[in-house]
Formats: structure tokens, C-alpha cells, sequence
């Protein structure tokens, strides 16, 4: 039961189309996997997504963190030393979604070495989890028809719409239609730091009609005074989601009174650390969802097992359907959302079984 | 691994002495032993010990709790599904001794169901923990020579000095001759909430030469703006015990100002609940100490268990040897705190055996 190796896989697997948002594009899943083998051949599996415009990561620097740094630090301690794991990743700042990705792989490594599954050792709340699909940059009319597609497809009725565009009002439009088009659906916003404070305003106002039920991060955690305004003056809950990448980020924009709500990612804070901050939430009273970082299935997997194992993140759908964008996928056997919800797998571990074929076709290290 | 009943059985055990503090005297353990058998043969077992004049609970309310409302609406569910049982105990307000016992119990079954010891599961980061020794009232020569006592036997070197008497110049001259008698151990006061915030002021400014760590608990809760103006004037940090016996009550009293630093019991918080407190202290920057509800060699087992699991737990002396002052105990193999430290024990779930025949001997229902 304890870490004897660590790989970290660079591969790329492209998507059916660019994913357009307000801090960034992307083309392809650039992406790192992570597995932790134990010296009785256990081995652990996470997704390490980099996202350079979010968290500086790349997917160079997340392999040579865990090759050159991570991996000497924690071989030798047990699986079951979570805590002496992270004292050591610790001492590295920085690089939260190759620490994720480890922390994921260990918990994985600890699940299938008791015979139960993480959700279970987590906290056991449910066995599934409603979906919310995200709806990036497009025309109008292409935003609409996506969400459709979804809602008809996946049964999938909660969207997140991105916005955060100049001048604000082509997003308000594309809200707009997307709330004409489906007067039943749950609408929230996410303008990853796109707009300022007084366009988040005057887009908040034309949107006030539209039933939103959140808006995430439009404008940047820097403009402290600006975003603390706007929570005052806002009629909807607003939730902080790339300026909380830490415990400690989450109090200060709280104590900032520049967010409400607070999103958990566990690409970026892994079970440990994920755990901590919806302590940290649930007992001030902040409410939280469980998001997205352009997960590929593993990473889905990864999110779902999370949110599955508690109250306050299974009752609002979480983010969890980026992956269908991608055209190809590691896991073996592809996730199945239906009637808008989301299994937790079953089992030992996380249930994650990487096709190596698969694997083989798309790592970049060789 | 489904639970398929709760024993909760009262008993008593004298203390060698009557232990005397600002808010109450014990002369008997009268605690309930509870005990959670599943469907496949495991028991976990779990101390509950009343306290009256801090929750209001009672050895019969903490039974018929148990035996009326918590052992039927948790019966059926997997020892796995913690947040479940812990949904369904909260529908029931209070009780939080009650819940804590069945929580941990709970965790002990677990523990022996897959092979791991507790702190394993909870985080794994030590397997020992330094030990506070609290010194109740009595004649400074009594409670000096009570502390010599108490180095001299266990090696311990941190002391919890019970204050909050009046006039409280009694106790100013108890912790000076402590520190007289003993220049290099640490020493930290409670006042159980029996000063008013000028006398606690007064008396912090008369032991401002003890080089006290810091106080807990000077005065009551309600006194809401007495306690944060003393926050503001004390030169050493202000520990909320007492006052935070849920994670809301932690948010209240750091956003109140009215504490510096929090005081968790597993005797009130069990395991789950402890481990969301530490997470919300540890993302707010806020320190903590683990504490003592005048634990049994059990009850003091379960917290050193937590402990020792967390970095931040570990990393200064908890309060486990309020046992030593009990005549008797109901686990088979006595604790051991030697060099002033407690090892935890290794192994599946606690380590707990209870000695059948000092139960039925102890036991106050049959």
C-alpha cells in the first residue's frame, strides 16, 4: 500500500469543435494522465486538464512537476497518507491541477485496495448526479439548436451559458433566446472574468427577466471593490469559480463580499482539498456546485464521484457533460448520462479502466 | 455492511476525585456506551458522555434519543452512506453527544470493515499525538503538585488551567505559582464562561507576565460584544469552545470577533462533523486545537484518533488525559501516555475492546 510510481502521460485527443469562452479557446484535449502504482500493483488513475489562462499550468509543466518533483517527493509513503502526501506536494506552490490529479489517482489506488468505491469512502450520499451542460460562444440560433440537441439527447434540462463577450449585448441576446426557446430550463451565466464590473451590471439588468439562477465569475478577482458592488447590487446569486482555486481564496473573495456561491472543481483541488472547502462552505453557509474544467471522462468521473458522496453538492446539477465534445475518450467504457443524470460507477475505486489501445494512439511521449 | 442495530448502554464510573470547573462538578462518568452492530457481524463502538450544563443532554436523553429516533432511522443503511445517517440525524435538532457517539461508532466499523485503522481513513498524517493535561480547582500547592505529578509520571508538558472563579484573583495566584513552580511547561487557562469580559480582562492583564499560550472560553457567548471587545484588547489568542459546537457556531463566533483559534471535540462533533470544522478553520486561517469532554480512556481514543490524522490537529498537544482521573474504565487494554505523548492505536477501526465483565459490572440498566 504504498506509492512505489508515479506516471504522468502527456496525450492529446481533439474536439469535434473549438470550445470558445471569454478567457480562452480550446482544440484539443491537451492533457496529462496521472497514475499512481503501489508496490502491490494497485494502480490509481486521475486526469490532469491544464489550463495555462486559469491556473498558469501547462501540460510540459504538470509532467515535469510530477516527474521531477512530486513523484521523488511522495514515493515510499502509504496510499492511506493523505495528509503526509500533501504536506510534501505542499511545499510546492502552485501547480493545483497536478496536485488534483495525484490526489485523485491516490484516493483511486485506496478505493480499489479496500474494495469500495470513492464515493463511498468520501461520504456515501447518492449513487447519482443531475447534469448541466455547458453552451459556449456561437451564433444565436447555433446556441439554441446545441441546447436542443442536449435536452433531447441527455434529458439534460440545467444549462450554463457563456458569456463575458464585448459588447455584452450579442450574450444578452444569446440568453435571451436560449430562455424564449426553452422557457423551462435552468439558466445560469459564467463570464470567466470577461466583462467589468458596471457591463456585468448593465448585462445583469437587461437580463433580469430571463430567470437566471446564478452568475459566475464576470469579472476578474482582481477588481475587488468592483465585484463587491456588484454582489451588492446584484438581484441573483454570484459564484466565484477561477479566483477560489484554494481554501484560503474562497475566504478572502468571501470576506471580500465579492461572491456568494462558490464553485468546487476537483481537477483543481482533488478529493482532499474539495472535501476541505465544502467544510469550509457548508459551515459558513455558502452555498456551492460542483464544476467543470473541460473534463474529459476520466476527469467527469472524477467530478461525479465527488458530487455524488454529499447533500449539498448532489442537490444542483453539476457540470459534467464537457466531455461530449471531444471526439474520442481514455476510458474504456464511455460514460452514459440519461434522463439528465449521471451514474457514479459501482465498484472499487473510481471505476476508471483506460483503454490502452486507446492510450497508445494518443500520448505525445512517444 | 448495513447497520442493523445501535446499542446505547448507560454506566457509571466514580472519579477518584470530584473534578470542579467554572461551569459545573463531576463526581461519576455517567456516559453511554454506544455501540453500532451491522448486519454482517461488526461492531463499532463509541463513547457518549452527557454534559448538561454544555448541551443539555443527560445519560436518558442521550439513550432514549438513540434507542427512540436515531437507531430506527438510521437501521438499514450502509455504514458506508455516512451523509445519509447523517441527513437523518439531523432532522432530530441538539443532541449533538448522541450523534457524535453513533458518528463515530460508525467510523469504527468501517475501520474494521475494510482493514484500516480510523485515522487512516480520516487523513493518516501521524501515528501519535502530544498530550495537555487540564489541572482543575483546588489550593495552588494542590494543582502545582497535581502538575509535577503529571510531568513527572507521563512526561506531559502542556497544562489546561481551570479559571473563571471569583473573586478571580484566585486563580491569577493558582496559574502564577504553576508557573512559578514550573518555568518551561506550557500553560493555557479556561475559563468555562465564568468570568464577565472585564473581570476575564483583568485577570489576563494580571497573568500578562505567565507567558499563557492562550484562553478559552473567558465568558459566555451571549456576551457578544464583551467578548469581541476582549478579543481586541487581549495580547494572546482568544479559543472558542463551548460556543462552537456546530460549524455554523464556528462562523458566528470568528465573524462575531469573539474568538481567535477553535477548540474541536469529537465527543460533540464525532469525526465527520470534526473534519468539516477543520477544514472551514484550516481555509480560514483560523488555528485549533483538539479538546477534552472529561473523555473516557474511549472517548479520549477516538479524539487522539482525529488528531492524529491532520497536520493542524497534530501539530500542538490535545486534550486526552482527563481519563487518569477516573477509578475505572471500560476498555480491556489501558492507554498509555508516555513522554507526553499518546500512540494511536494501529490497526483495524479504533483499537477499541471493551472488557465484557467491567460492563456489565459498570452498567446501569440491568
Amino acid at each position: 500500500m504504498k506509492i512505489a510510481r508515479v506516471e504522468a502521460i502527456p496525450y492529446a485527443i481533439d474536439y469535434r469543435k473549438p470550445l470558445a469562452f471569454a478567457s480562452g479557446e480550446v482544440h484539443a484535449a491537451e492533457h496529462v494522465l496521472v497514475r499512481v502504482h503501489t508496490d502491490d500493483g494497485v494502480v490509481g488513475t486521475a486526469d490532469a486538464p491544464p489550463r495555462p489562462f486559469t491556473y498558469g499550468e501547462t501540460q510540459a509543466s504538470v509532467r515535469s512537476i510530477i516527474a521531477d518533483h512530486f513523484a521523488p517527493s511522495i514515493s515510499g509513503v502509504g496510499i492511506l497518507e493523505r495528509e503526509v502526501v500533501h504536506a510534501r506536494l505542499n511545499r510546492t506552490v502552485g501547480n493545483p491541477v497536478a496536485k488534483a490529479a495525484i490526489d485523485m489517482a491516490i484516493w483511486d489506488a485506496i478505493g480499489q485496495t479496500l474494495g469500495v468505491s470513492v464515493t463511498e469512502l468520501l461520504g456515501g450520499f447518492t449513487d447519482r448526479v443531475g447534469v448541466s451542460h455547458m453552451v459556449g460562444f456561437a451564433p444565436p440560433e447555433s446556441m439554441v439548436a446545441e441546447a436542443e440537441r442536449i435536452r433531447t439527447t441527455y434529458g439534460i434540462t440545467t444549462f450554463k451559458v457563456k458569456v463575458g463577450r464585448r459588447p455584452y449585448r450579442q450574450d444578452v441576446e444569446a440568453v435571451r433566446a436560449l430562455r424564449s426557446a426553452m422557457p423551462d430550463v435552468e439558466l445560469y451565466v459564467d463570464g470567466n472574468r470577461g466583462w467589468t464590473p458596471s457591463e456585468s451590471a448593465r448585462a445583469l439588468n437587461e437580463m433580469d427577466d430571463l430567470d437566471l439562477t446564478f452568475a459566475e465569475e464576470l469579472c476578474p478577482a482582481d477588481d475587488v471593490l468592483g465585484r463587491r458592488w456588484l454582489v451588492e447590487h446584484s438581484t441573483i446569486p454570484m459564484y466565484a469559480d477561477e479566483s477560489v482555486s484554494t481554501p484560503a481564496d474562497v475566504t478572502r473573495e468571501l470576506l471580500a463580499g465579492a461572491a456568494t456561491g462558490i464553485s468546487i472543481k476537483t481537477s483543481r483541488t482533488g478529493f482532499t482539498t474539495s472535501q476541505r472547502i465544502l467544510g469550509q462552505c457548508e459551515g459558513m453557509g455558502v452555498e456551492v456546485y460542483v464544476g467543470n474544467q473541460i473534463d474529459t471522462q476520466v476527469g467527469s468521473l472524477c467530478a461525479a464521484a465527488f458530487a455524488a458522496a454529499y447533500p449539498l453538492t448532489a442537490r444542483r446539477p453539476a457540470e459534467l457533460s464537457n466531455y461530449l465534445d471531444m471526439r474520442d475518450d481514455l476510458l474504456a467504457e464511455p460514460l452514459l448520462i440519461e434522463e439528465g443524470q449521471l451514474r457514479v460507477r459501482q465498484g472499487p475505486g473510481l471505476g476508471i479502466t483506460i483503454d490502452e489501445d486507446k492510450l497508445t494512439h494518443y500520448r505525445t511521449d512517444s
